[in-house]
């Protein structure tokens, strides 16, 4: 079936997966006259018993990408989407207890939120002084992470966001580092720090004999934790202001064991306008520069003490 | 100075501009604990008697773009920046009044919003039960557009929108419609109307002896016009609820003379679940395809009477 | 049919489109083993008596967008893609004739260009040393754009180019220029200039008595030409050599009559390495920063003598 | 330092790093008139004894990531660009050997590919009918990375690309797959495969003491076979065109241990003309939709016998 001669010496198949991406669904549900909406992007990976058709192409183990693909839309429908999380663990479950050679689902879903528009509350459609029931504006902020895996025997839930950018406009120093003879950046006792907030928590939950979670209140306070940190830590340095996020996380979320971030350090640097006759300190009014490229890069994981890290160190979305 | 032969025939220099797209200027004030942000994207366009540069190389005429990108960073610092609209009228009029061989300048400005971040209440920093007053969070949702264009007598200015992702999950039809032997698409009463709106309105001040609009109470105000007329409009095309949408900012913002809208139709298909056994309708719960590519794509100007359209049929930022 | 109240003084509609955006299509023909393809993303925008639909929402006139993206398909298989030009063409004309309704149609297409892969002329498929006919690799370079508008009566057909980037080390300088208190730039006699091209050039072709040109000749000159006048100019300033590039275009190719460019100005900045005891002169080698934003922007025009400019001032794809 | 309450129960830090990611940096030499250009991002992550930094924010073992950035542009001028991974290596030992708390480094590099532009050879600056020596043209397809990770004794280089997409448009099936309730895909005997290629493989040179390979040479060597592969593979499913590439490489490429792809399943569906009185067969002429999501996704490792594989399963750059 190939034209390829064997290599002489023999090669092996390592950890493989496979797979529908990207899969974008909405599920609208009414409630009289108010809706509800779910958007979501969900990808499917599975693995298991798949030597044979990595060897000689046969697919009698695989069930096609393109049923991945209607199963989420048909699970929408008869299970609904109570949240991310639980919808995740709905379609696992499924894939590895119905497939004999799928020993492992990890499902993936970023979800987009939305808020109503309010209304003039003057027309026909008006529900109420509130606004339509039915109309809706993308929020825009960050996106919501939920990945879930199961091996059928035990889950592993990993939650998380991307996109979500914060400032502190005082607060932040950052001095009394190494030196080297390439060492140029001076120091500074008040700069704007600023990151576009990538993170991920892995919950304890991992047997269907525990209680699950609620994934979605969950998620507000984790949410609510993470950003109440960035804005309360007077921040010697950015580790310093993740470390603080994640444990701020650990601490006041029983049922998170680790937590990972990647931050960007959005760079703003004050302007020289000495060339122009004009000073640019902080005290009133200060202009910056809202650099694009490079931009320090911090990553950490944060864990309660006695559990181990699962979180792999590159973080990926979707 | 160059190698090229002259071409025999002669050749003309048509429309030209040239300046400093994307400078990234973020200003920052403090009132007290209490902090402002403004998040700016500015891009500088100048035309005028420009001949000899692209003639001969000569840059006798030619203020560089450099100076552009330090004129915008120093202009923040001197001037602040009131409003997007505001910000734009002051570098325009500088830089055709204070440079004889430029003779109109275009000032696009993107605006990134923020919103304030609510903290805990009890760490030092809170300066109230509210939030700190130096911690914000990205709004995230549509990015706020100003264009500005003087020539030394007259002004144009040109607010709008971008990004900015509306939903209705009922109230939208979609039949009554031409046919030919390609058509194939089944008519609907009940349908998902989403939109991605890019906007642009321009305002009818056009000279300095005229008052200035309150340029962000007519941004909010827009906005909000916009938004409700997308809501409240029972749908039979995109094309009528694009019309309300530009005629009801008409009638109600009499600083404005002319609107345009560029919207994608983001087709929200509902899912064929019958090989599955599962009906899909929009009665309870309905699933739907969040569709890319290709889209529907609808574009109009709404004038007021009387009004001449200037705003280019193509929408561009920045 | 709507909640709204009639605005009080009159509204009217102005320029007005709609149609199907972005329909991709690849269309694969086989000669023998040898295979062709041609891989397009086209976008139909038809105007013409579209009152109605905009204010009483009546589709009586829309074809729907579907039934755009239908014809995109089924042309490509009963006509064929001989070229991008002549396929928009084909389409243009289509829902011009054949809708009364419809007055004007503009066909925007996109293409993207693969190259064959080599292969090693052992294996089965390999039809010779060249390599197998069915196997292919996205070039990757610039993205090709056409544009045909037809109202039934005349043709404008624009085609273009855009992504393609550019780069020369040295032949570039900067200096003599305008300078006010704003100013700090330093002349150089010897800069990299780099530039992504977008450039977009308009037919005499109008009629359809006219002979037609040979597109795909054409593209492959006027690539060819605006690609050498960029390498051969000695330039002064971007504004000189995006000239010469439109000169050259209309001096060889009596088809074209008008040019224009949209070129950022790719800042490549020498690195000041003095602080770590480095020279960093052009004389051998140089280490630059690829600056992202900001950048400068030039835009012209050039015409042939006669020639009125229809190009719009901004360039917009798709 | 911070305002936040110690949580009750202990927390670890676990894996972390930091630096500079993204520097953008080109280097120009000159050969006479020929001039050569590498164009490289070029990200740094260091790890180390850095605890303090994230609990207390001392900085005392912080070396800047602007020192990072300062050092890439130093170091392109210093030692020069030999090749990604060389420059990577010259980084990575440096960090490590030079700053006590730094026990690990972790350099990633993305580089672009130009080609020279063929001139007229007949202006003054053409350096003969092949082309002047400075004029360059981006190559646009596939981005080259290379990551060298060291840790004061051993090394771990993993080389790949990114972007590079192709096609097969016959030599491809998907059948005898297995089915459930959720399947409604037919088989076909002659599809399109087409995938835009992100592979990664890793080195066995892992000590000084090694002779270090011809990364040039390894690299398009390597490419070369992943695309041969691909091209000769009469494929029975992805999965098997991808273990094909993998062994491929394994089995021509000694340097080579460990070789990881994701490739994404760009579909290109038949559109179905039936309903215009079309056939669309691949017989002569097909017409197919160019999908953009949801797409299949086949990811796996393919190793040399007795190896273990170290590359991450989910792929990341930059």
């Amino acid at each position: 079936m190939t034209d390829l001669p064997r290599p002489a010496r023999p090669v092996l198949l390592g950890q493989n997966q496979y797979g529908k991406a990207e899969t974008r669904v909405v599920r609208i549900t009414r409630d009289g006259a108010t809706h509800h909406i779910k958007d979501l992007n969900v990808s499917v990976a599975l693995s298991g018993d798949m030597d044979e058709v990595h060897r000689s192409g046969s697919n009698a183990h695989v069930l096609p990408t393109d049923t991945a693909k209607n199963t989420v839309y048909a699970f929408a429908k008869e299970y609904g989407v109570e949240s991310a999380e639980q919808f995740a663990v709905h379609l696992a479950r499924h894939f590895v207890t119905s497939q004999e050679p799928i020993h492992r689902a990890r499902v993936r879903v970023e979800e987009y939120a939305w808020e109503r528009i309010g209304t003039s509350g003057t027309g026909p459609q008006a529900a109420g002084a509130a606004g339509t029931g039915h109309s809706f504006v993308r929020k825009g902020q960050e996106t919501r992470l939920a990945q879930v895996t199961y091996d059928g025997a035990s889950w592993e839930v990993v939650s998380g966001l991307t996109g979500l950018t914060v400032l502190n406009s005082t607060g932040s120093e950052f001095r009394g580092y190494a030196r080297d003879r390439y060492t140029t950046l001076e120091e500074t006792r008040d700069r704007v720090l600023a990151t576009s907030v990538s993170g991920r928590w892995r919950f304890n939950w991992t047997d269907d004999a525990q209680e699950m979670p609620d994934w979605d209140e969950s998620y507000e306070q984790t949410r609510k934790h993470l950003l109440q940190a960035f804005a309360e830590t007077y921040s010697l340095s950015l580790q310093q202001t993740l470390y603080q996020m994640g444990a701020r996380i650990i601490g006041h979320r029983g049922e998170i064991d680790e937590v990972r971030f990647s931050l960007p350090n959005k760079h703003h640097f004050l302007v020289d306008l000495e060339p122009f006759g004009l000073s640019n300190d902080t005290a009133d009014a200060a202009v910056y520069v809202a650099a694009d490229r490079p931009y320090g890069l911090i990553e950490a994981t944060v864990l309660r003490d006695g559990c181990e890290p699962r979180i792999p160190v590159d973080l990926t979305d979707p």
